[in-house]
């Protein structure tokens, strides 16, 4: 089951929802056994756009012990989460959201820098350090043709494919970070995809446990 | 049940005993379910020593919302709860650990700085910023009298007290520290004696919801 729920099941009720469902069956990772088991460092059924960032960091060859990692956003789908599963693989975590006083003094010193704030082209350039690896977990919907424009430029075949929908899909990671960071996914087709990758990973995850329970 | 379990339990075995204990009696706050919903950020039974600690800086009016809070250690009984408690009051949280590359860069610009590594005098005065509030997690038996000398001076009464009784009980923050910290928790009598009493908090907590479930 994914977050959002049906509108049928009322706002607000979704941890209600979630807690309900048995951990052994929990392939979003959302209920408290889950969460805490990944806390402590012995994941079952981990939420699955952290551990799709994980994926993408070790199938990429990004060294992560030691290194300097920075969360923006602290949710219990995707900050929180993701600071911990980056703490399993030995990197310093800091953990920044809406009341850090001094954030691109955070960020400009990350090797690592996850940006899940929800807001359009959030991270801009001057708060990357040059080679940084910075994941893009932003899925955020514009209806602005102006921030388009200024975003990507007007001669972009993001903007026109704007004027064509009227919409776009734009990420947390402002696209002028592209030229400062080693490396960036994009939004579209970045940690996205890998989200429902993670999910059908967790449901087999789960599947054989099961079997190897009974 | 505390940890460490009695010795006829089994080493490492204590993850499988705190495991059996339900999570409505587990008042240690070690069951994976508790941990989960501190991470969470809608806490039931907290571990002791962390919430201690918000205890101990909430009543002594240290500001946290906003502030820069390292926590050095990362265990599942102190320092990621403590991480988990520290950003549920909106500070701007890091976790260092053995794997941190430069860990005075880190704990200098600390306003409030947890010490949770389980080495004697290991946060030394040049590690801390001026000002900052320091916690001192650390109960260290120490039996090497040429450290204590070194630490305390040759004069101290924790020497001659070492001197009676062959050992002595040191933090993880070096007595210099006293100098350069607007703050700091006494080791023995500072954090210890709020472990015990958050053991009881806990437990009163417990009943009281097993009364209102029933």
């Amino acid at each position: 089951m994914q977050d959002p729920l049906p509108d049928g099941m009322g706002k607000g009720a979704s941890k209600q929802v979630f807690d309900a469902i048995a951990p052994a069956k929990d392939v979003d990772g959302f209920h408290p056994e889950n969460a805490g088991r990944l806390a402590q460092g012995r994941v079952t059924l981990a939420p699955c756009t952290p551990s799709g960032v994980i994926e993408l960091l070790r199938r990429e060859g990004i060294a992560m012990k030691g290194a300097e990692a920075v969360v923006i956003g602290r949710s219990d789908i995707v900050g929180k989460p993701m600071a911990m599963l980056l703490l399993a693989e030995d990197a310093t975590v800091t953990i920044c959201h809406s009341r850090t006083r001094d954030l691109a003094a955070h960020t400009t010193r990350a090797d690592i820098l996850v940006a899940a704030v929800g807001r359009p082209a959030f991270v801009t350039p001057e708060m990357v350090r040059p080679g940084a690896t910075v994941i893009d977990v932003g899925i955020n919907r514009v209806t602005d043709r102006a921030s388009m424009q200024e975003w990507f430029g007007a001669e972009s075949t993001r903007l026109a494919s704007f004027d064509q929908k009227g919409s776009a899909v734009v990420g947390d990671v402002h696209p002028g970070v592209a030229d400062v960071a080693g490396a960036l996914t994009p939004v579209p087709g970045g940690v996205g995809p890998l989200t429902i990758a993670m999910l059908l990973k967790n449901t087999l995850t789960a599947a054989r446990q099961r079997v190897s329970n009974s």
